[in-house]
């Protein structure tokens, strides 16, 4: 019992991702999509474009991390990806953030979700890059869908997007053959700097 | 390339999910959930509770279920769970809007999801039973965190919450043994009709 109610404390503490903004706009909708509505998002996009990853992934395993791999945003915050400065503290914060989340679960699940966590942030497996390709992917797409919005309202460059997004070509070539011509065209339609 | 291009296709209409509004609200915000971070936190729980469920379920299947689950409501919109009215055409609405939004996949995928979304609606599975019971706890679970707002604000009855939700005993009666004595002080404390 006292087993449930660590993980029933830890469910609720979730609400909070839902008042995290990010910089992206949903397709369509005129707001900033929050990190929970991402994450859901990104999960099930490993789903749907697992084949796609070379090497192959445990997909299981990707969707899992996927779910898990933002919540520390719940003390941290959202870091924007070309928000160079921002960047400099987030290290810390976001581990600090993994301590306590992961700590008001049971020890054994603490350690499970913990690790997954980490290694997502380490993208040292093929699970991890893969996880990380779906992430950086997801919000270039809905971008390039909005004419490069989020991307004009915060300045950002065509070399940034390339620099920051490259190591999707590490864990899905195809899906960086996909966008990288896509990207070519929206600097020159003037969507990014 | 045809392929990848039907499963972005299918990738950025998900975006329009987070435009479905439910009827909870999120612990501490001043708002409706929408179904996409509602989907995220309930593929979470799903993972974070499967011990509890009776008999033994495949976690990664149960996840990936959840993912899915609600994303008729992009055609159907949502249905109130105690609005007996509106379940009426419920069942047709969502019939045709998992045939539209599959059917945006490549074949063998599209076969893959829709079988997914089926198991969770018909529930004859043990995986499908504990999907539901998850998406069934977790609203109870914010209500009891929020004084029963949503119940309260939709005139919602105790017996209405007891024959709706206890299709969870069937999956999980360690989840429904710790859940029913705090409806019970919610319905003593007025929360409830
Ligand atoms: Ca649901």
């Amino acid at each position: 019992m006292d087993k449930l109610i660590a993980q029933l404390g830890f469910l609720l503490e979730l609400d909070k991702l839902k008042a995290i903004l990010r910089r992206t706009r949903p397709v369509g909708l005129d707001r900033y999509e929050n990190t929970a509505e991402h994450s859901w998002h990104v999960a099930l996009m490993a789903m749907l474009l697992a084949e796609h990853a070379e090497p192959p992934v445990a997909v299981e395993r990707v969707v899992k991390m996927l779910l898990l791999h933002d919540i520390v945003e719940i003390d941290a915050d959202d870091t924007f990806l070309y928000d160079e400065a921002a960047a400099a503290g987030k290290a810390d914060k976001e581990v600090a953030a993994a301590e306590r989340l992961f700590g008001m679960l049971p020890p054994e699940q603490a350690r499970e979700f913990h690790a997954l966590w980490r290694e997502y942030e380490e993208r040292a497996t093929a699970d991890g890059r893969f996880a990380y390709a779906c992430d950086r992917l997801l919000p270039m797409l809905q971008n390039l869908a909005n004419e490069g919005a989020s991307w004009q309202e915060n300045s950002v460059r065509f070399e940034q997007v390339i620099r920051k997004n490259l190591p999707i070509n590490d864990a899905a070539p195809a899906l960086w053959q996909y966008v990288l011509p896509k990207l070519e065209a929206a600097r020159d339609k003037g969507w990014l700097g």
